[in-house]
């Protein structure tokens, strides 16, 4: 990566690229319609059937999947249904939030086997507090599933903010006030497993894309609304990541130029207009005394929003139609930019008030677009149960376990795998 | 494609994209880096070197490549060099532009070797006329380089506006008051040669990916600046096209909620700020009796206010500054979008003043992007030399090309290629 007057980098598929994309995309296909012969993998996927088989043939040695069953294929030999081993290994999930930390270990089939969440305190989340809840989270689940610590074949976790996925490295996680955290390597210290290291935008985005919106179309985007505002984006099936793994900071695209401060120190950013604080603050214009204000709470508040909105309350309607009307354009202008198939509303604030924000956001973005492009687009919440950050955090495991397998170790055998990618 | 409520279509790969996808990355390769060993190929595109090999024995085959010499590989076998065979058939690409209709004719190696450009005057702008343009043009270009019109394998045409490309429709072209225009039939009737539709967005963009930014690297959004505001989004290489070949409407995307009206009737919209009307406008608020102002003619408008800007005008200065610090607002959210590569900016405005907006636009958006991302993003003046647009319309005619050999035809043998498409 370069400044902006210097060369710029090309990065280039290698082979070793090409079979981990082939293999991520054969398992992914597995988790997306359960047991499937070669045939219809190839079929789904678009890959040849001789890199299926080759694939399969590979997963198969390495135990990753297994033959579940044989189906009559109308005459010929019968088919073998593949299943994921769910026993091969055991992966967690780590959701590093403002205010909790979940860890979640999941079977190979990416079942949920344990999980554990903690509170994270304000005076609580230097790098060494985090490091600490992260360790006594993998040793609770751990010894809650009873299973070898050695079986478990990587864990993966997501920190808020920017994060330098290859080096390890939190860029900048503003609600942490951390800069250049170089947190791999203090995880490292303490936790002998193959680490890997993203964010809650790319995780709920790859969650979505194996369990949840992505079975149905290969271009969405996935809205994160909460105290900070984010998306993630998939195009034909595959995470956007951006050259230096920072695509998707929608939240801090100007919609109202010289607008309202955010937190990011810039004006009219999304986040400042649709974010939980923003919600509080147009509720706190709207009616300054208002019961369901509570000003150090922002769950709470969101809570009795919710709850005032089901009982057709004036002040909370006003609320939503104002915090809509910029969603509405924010959604606008990411369907103007990216044409996608669906866009999926999800964060804890959507949790809460979704159901109430959609069809007042969806009015706007329809006056925003071209008659085309909207109808192309699903405009819809989440229906992902289950804590999409830990679970996407999770598929990051698998991916670098994966694309790990069988490849011949070029670093010190005491150190876990994942360091050879650094 | 459905409606937002509907069931969402998944594009799924088919073994024929695939085919159809590697040829086009060999060729690219070829055009990139000039004559090459199938080694390097392998080497710079990632593909594995047997479908490399694969690729070019049938290219070979139908005569697309050829051999172009030997080269000593250090003790081996000499390898061969791989060119492409400018004789093997000739490309048609078509601008049809607002003011003028631009045709070029090129051969295989996409060499212009003859053009023509016709004004397109305001009353002469229906589909009729605009049809009657193109027909001339192509036997004009194909009388001067004196070559048999069997030997032309494909005509690729752009046009403004919103472009269904699988049915050849322009769905919406507002400059030219055209809605759901059955634009390829239209032209079909009169053309007997394999036809491609696109949009200047899209033409240009891989233009630049052929033979501008692209060959420094795959993550490129490429701004056209003209009467019209839009941008093309390339992502590892490929170009983004939505699923209704809609992205990239970053000229229709709000950065003044409620700001000024657009000729898409929506408010606030970059096209609204950074386009030639909205620039004339600007100029027309600071300066009301400026010499350099021509109500009727936005060319010589800009052309004077570039010359003005080079003796230091400060009416002219002052245009500029109001110009870009809406431009830069308008690439900072591509910016925290995509974090890309190279933004490019093209199109006739930044032609005429784009060194001078250059410099302003880039501070602008440093001030509204994270240090990190814009750290790793080149902003920078496209350095294309001729029409991007025409020779980007003629690469889609290659890729139809490519795609199409060998392809047992499923169609009327007296129809053209294209419409086995529909």
């Amino acid at each position: 990566m370069s400044g902006p007057q210097g060369q710029v980098a090309m990065t280039r598929r290698t082979s070793r690229d090409i079979r981990r994309a082939n293999r991520f995309e054969v398992v992914r296909h597995i988790y997306a319609t359960g047991p499937a012969s070669r045939q219809e993998i190839a079929a789904e996927s678009g890959l040849s059937f001789a890199t299926v088989a080759t694939v399969v043939s590979e997963l198969l040695d390495f135990g990753v999947l297994r033959e579940s069953s044989l189906e009559d294929s109308g005459g010929g030999r019968p088919r073998a249904r593949l299943a994921v081993n769910p026993r091969r290994g055991w992966l967690i999930g780590v959701d590093i939030a403002e205010t909790y930390v979940q860890v979640e270990l999941l079977d190979l089939a990416l079942t949920v086997t344990a999980s554990v969440k903690e509170a994270l305190h304000p005076e609580d989340n230097q790098p060494g507090a985090v490091v600490d809840h992260i360790v006594a989270g993998i040793d609770a689940v751990i010894g809650q599933a009873g299973i070898p610590r050695a079986d478990v074949v990587g864990v993966g976790v997501s920190l808020p903010g920017q994060v330098d996925r290859a080096g390890g490295v939190s860029v900048f996680a503003p609600n942490f006030s951390w800069q250049a955290v170089p947190f791999i390597d203090l995880l490292r210290a303490r936790v002998d497993l193959p680490l890997h290291l993203d964010n809650p935008l790319k995780a709920s985005t790859v969650a979505e894309l194996w369990f949840g919106a992505g079975r149905r179309a290969d271009d969405i985007v996935v809205l994160t609304i909460g105290t900070g505002v984010g998306a993630g984006i998939a195009i034909g099936g595959s995470l956007i990541r951006g050259v230096t793994n920072c695509a998707g900071e929608w939240g801090h695209t100007a919609i109202v130029l010289d607008g309202r401060l955010c937190r990011c120190g810039n004006r009219g950013c999304v986040e400042a207009y649709v974010g939980a604080p923003a919600i509080m603050a147009q509720l706190r214009d709207l009616a300054p005394g208002s019961r369901l204000l509570h000003p150090e709470d922002q769950d709470l508040t969101l809570t009795e929003l919710a709850a005032a909105l089901g009982d057709g309350d004036e002040v909370a309607d006003a609320v939503i139609d104002e915090t809509a009307r910029y969603l509405g354009v924010g959604i606008a202008n990411l369907i103007n930019t990216l044409n996608p198939a669906i866009i999926v509303l999800g964060g804890w604030v959507c949790e809460r008030i979704g159901p109430w924000l959609l069809p007042a956001a969806r009015a706007t973005a329809a006056r925003h677009t071209f008659d085309r492009t909207l109808a192309a687009t699903s405009i819809e919440l989440s229906t992902f149960t289950g804590n999409p950050v830990s679970r996407g955090a999770a598929t990051f495991a698998l991916e670098g376990f994966l694309a790990e397998l069988g490849v011949p170790s070029r670093h010190d055998p005491s150190r876990p795998v994942a360091s050879a990618r650094r």
